[in-house]
């Protein structure tokens, strides 16, 4: 098996509310959508964010565990360029509606980073990452993705 | 906010275990580790696949969701370039210890997919897309990401 992520799939409760967060407040540009069903993005070169629908999810992967208190074990994060651009993506995902945005700080790892939790609570982290790993990730300048 | 995923961070019980299936297992060369805190992996051109130990996630993300019966509602796909490809991937993951895989099946939108569970229980779906959608992320033959 290589080692290549295709596509990130989230299950999600509320399409809707989904593409008011990620189009009309982030301003992302979905590449297929079917209203009933699914909401995809390009989210790198070779990768695709696919929010589907709760009940189209359960019905092909099984049952999702009970939310509860707590967060889903994942996060997914979107690194910039330079330091200052943390706390305006962070200020931009307030501003798109996001339930909870929490401040950048420093890490111990040399880096200064952020968490918004979008619509059904998945955490994004917004990362400056200065190391060897974080800027393998990093598109040209310029490039959006 | 650029429409772009730099990391996938799943937060993981047992490290030693997430080695022994990704890269003992599945063949997959490490990009970064600290065998106390996390393995990180190459996973497309931008893209970085980390398994983080979950007393990290937990200090700095929050709790975990009790897992409880059911599954983690986000999958990861790994698309293949052959319908054929599919039924070989499955049979790597049980070869590698997947604790849970599930036949290939036809789906209605055209493709053909099955699943395997990581040692967390994290899903993958193997994907044979043939669609648009699909061949966006599929790289040039012969690249493995």
């Amino acid at each position: 098996m290589e080692q290549r992520v295709s596509f990130i799939t989230l299950a999600v409760t509320d399409l809707g509310a989904s593409r008011r967060f990620y189009v009309d407040g982030l301003g992302w540009e979905p590449e297929f959508e079917d209203p009933e069903e699914v909401l995809m993005f390009r989210a790198g070169p070779l990768t695709v964010l696919s929010l589907w629908d709760r009940a189209h999810f359960e019905a092909e992967v099984g049952a999702p565990a009970q939310a509860g208190p707590g967060v889903v074990p994942i996060t997914l994060s979107h690194n910039v360029h330079e330091r200052e651009q943390v706390d305006g993506v962070l200020a931009d995902a307030r501003a798109a509606g996001s339930p909870v945005v929490s401040d950048g700080e420093e890490r111990e790892w040399g880096g200064y980073t952020g968490y918004f939790a979008d619509p059904d609570g998945f955490r994004w982290e917004i990362a400056w990452n200065p190391g060897p790993v974080g800027q393998l990730v990093l598109p040209p300048v310029g490039n959006t993705t």
